[in-house]
């Protein structure tokens, strides 16, 4: 059968990744698909750079015209990221009628269902497995293995900078500025990590698994987002007291009318199969109405995972060249929209279970107080520790909630900061708790 | 678009959970498909007894042999279970140029070669993502988004009752006797268990996950298989203490050369995410050598989650339909074998690390003697418990070995169960520790 033609745009840490893949699994690429998958030429601005594997250089070029001048070039990889050149490549790319595989879920997030629509009008795909989680093959799950399911709810751990960071504070009670600091020397955080820390990263992320999962237009607008960088280590070690760990999760729930869409700090169960998630490793943690419960867990990143999901993706376009059967699975997994009604519930409507921490300066009198604003707003308090210790010249006070509603939770925080007896803020992290959520008052 | 008409055989558990889908979840399969997904004729010999959904009765027959002639059926599903008339049925199927789904692993592990070949020379598909681990897509995982890697080790709990009889035994410190009770009152063994406690049922998913992940024909007589019955609380609780947890695990592992594959009960380090999948729930552990570790871990059986595995390969038969794509993925995912001179390796020849529990009727003596017999044949002690407590008479000695022979365990132990001061037999089990086997002496 006729070879494969593709041509890769960013010869960077994660291209460097397919580069080696395409030449040291060839062999078995070739005898999975039944024909060559070829190279055909890489661009990238600076090809003087050291890296991991050397490519012939006749097929090294700084000019990404250069692959979409080439007509016999089929599939092109961005690895270009960023926003702007990477959406100018891609939309010239699919104006020539080549296919894209590409791992950049900001470009995605941002400008996906343009690119999307631009596709689907000439007729050529857009593969993306390598946007959400690296080497775990969550966007073919959701696409294809889970498609015969109604989502019910998706947690996930999608950004392994955060979990590693968070797991460090958890594991040596260290301060965010401390573990982001050895995250960044362990080379687990980037110089500048605000995408990641601020929860951006994992929204661009939670955005294309609705999309999939609800079979509907992407839209980050509707996330809300909340990051790590305010994380007080205090509130990782009383958590672990209740019996939880702290993550950064993305979370979106399907109560049949409206949607949940948000990513925030988040206790977990300690026993939960998310809380064992360590380090920088990512997972996703889904209920299908028939399938139940799935977790994936794996890589999320890294040269070779993602690489990995680049070149399935590959091999993916290449079968539906070969067979004349482009866009056989729609990106989105479905020919028409699945859910034309469903709306996004507001932060405000969301009902919960809470954990809050209030720093007393006069402790006896402040919990009736406390207990009382939180009364005056229906919410019920399900546990609470009170210990000795100080800090900062307050003794804290933890405590864990009945479900709630937001609006509310808020409302009687911004009341109770203004008691005197307390050092405001009160801080206040949701919590993801089967057990808990089914205990009713 | 026209409508894909399925013929389902099999009306039980898993087929009424078809039936539903295909039901409830219509409009939805329409969308994603782009056509209609029409369920045609369902055949079932006792057509009298009650089930979960109910079905136009003019779609209803005892004769499966109405669904072969029916020459509009494209897809039919074999959920007939058993051996033969499954065989035979599916054979005729594939005769009449029907593209088959199964979820039947016995069927694949025994008469897989054979139908997949006949299957390969008449044009049409088997489809099985059924056949392993229920709602999990772990076939699909292997066939397509993993195909860029090498498969380097596979552990799995891949049977739910075993799980479910092995997290009671744990927890509760009962006898495998009255776990197993306990299991089938709950639901989750059958009144016959033999196949699954005796490994057997695991045996035939290792043997379907291992022809995938090595692309290589089923080799079910390669797999070394141990089962669960004969174990002893005791161990399990030992176990614990070492920090351990005993699973039945299916291991495959490819050093290069030679493949491991082996079903056994095994000890697993408590905080390896393997350790924490309990009760019935099934999971996959494996490591490819550019997405490095991943898990799936979900529901293995039952009637909605194996009924979703179902239809997700009926959508995907579909969409190769409405292509013109049949086999577009060849089954085992790739054209030709990728692994033509990899060998079995035998258990004698393994290379791991070893529980033993030896019955001591005189302690002070045994230890020296034990451990000159396991010195002779090249054995080293990585720990030892040695308890006061006294069971039937006898002080149990527990120990972990550093890395050890297969076969010279086997001797060494042969040979200390000749000691008079011990009541044979010594018992033994693998450990599966990446920590511990990274410990060389």
């Amino acid at each position: 059968m006729k070879a494969i033609k593709i041509g890769l745009v960013g010869f960077g840490t994660v291209g460097s990744g397919v580069v080696r893949l395409l030449t040291e699994q060839r062999e078995i690429l070739a005898r999975r698909l039944g024909a060559p998958l070829v190279l055909a030429k890489v661009a990238d601005l600076d090809l003087a750079r050291p890296r991991a594997v050397t490519v012939d250089p006749e097929l090294l070029t700084t000019r990404a015209q250069d692959i979409l001048d080439d007509p016999e070039i089929a599939i092109v990889v961005e690895l270009i990221g960023g926003l702007t050149a990477a959406r100018d490549f891609t939309l010239a790319a699919i104006e020539r009628g080549k296919h894209v595989v590409t791992a950049n879920k900001a470009l995605l997030a941002q400008h996906g269902n343009d690119l999307l629509a631009a596709a689907a009008a000439r007729g050529v795909e857009i593969a993306f497995e390598a946007s959400v989680c690296g080497g775990i093959p969550i966007i073919l799950a959701l696409r294809q293995g889970l498609a015969a399911n109604r989502l019910q709810e998706l947690l996930g751990i999608l950004n392994g900078t955060c979990n590693y960071i968070l797991t460090q504070m958890s594991q040596h009670g260290i301060s965010y500025a401390q573990a982001l600091r050895e995250a960044q020397e362990a080379g687990f955080a980037e110089a500048d990590p605000t995408l990641d820390v601020d929860g951006v990263d994992t929204a661009h992320k939670l955005a294309i698994l609705m999309s999939l999962a609800y079979g509907a237009r992407l839209d980050l607008e509707a996330i809300s987002v909340e990051g790590i960088s305010q994380l007080d280590p205090l509130d990782l070690q009383f958590a672990l007291e209740f019996g939880y760990r702290l993550k950064l999760l993305a979370i979106t729930r399907d109560d049949g009318h409206r949607v949940e869409a948000r990513v925030h700090p988040c206790l977990v169960p300690k026993n939960h199969m998310l809380a064992q998630v360590s380090g920088a490793m990512n997972a996703v943690y889904l209920t299908g109405d028939a399938a139940g419960p799935i977790l994936l867990y794996g890589q999320g990143a890294g040269m070779m995972p993602t690489a990995s999901a680049v070149v399935s993706d590959l091999l993916d376009l290449a079968r539906n060249l070969l067979y004349g059967a482009p866009n056989r699975v729609p990106p989105l997994g479905c020919r028409q929209a699945l859910e034309t009604t469903r709306l996004i519930k507001p932060l405000n409507d969301l009902v919960t279970n809470y954990y809050f921490r209030f720093a007393a300066q006069d402790r006896p009198r402040v919990l009736a107080q406390v207990a009382g604003i939180l009364g005056k707003y229906g919410i019920s308090i399900a546990a609470v520790i009170q210990k000795g210790r100080e800090v900062a010249g307050t003794v804290p006070i933890v405590m864990i909630t009945h479900e709630a509603r937001e609006a509310d939770v808020r409302q009687a925080l911004k009341e109770i900061d203004q008691l005197p007896v307390l050092s405001p803020p009160a801080v206040f992290y949701r919590i993801e708790d089967p057990y808990l959520h089914a205990a009713k008052i």
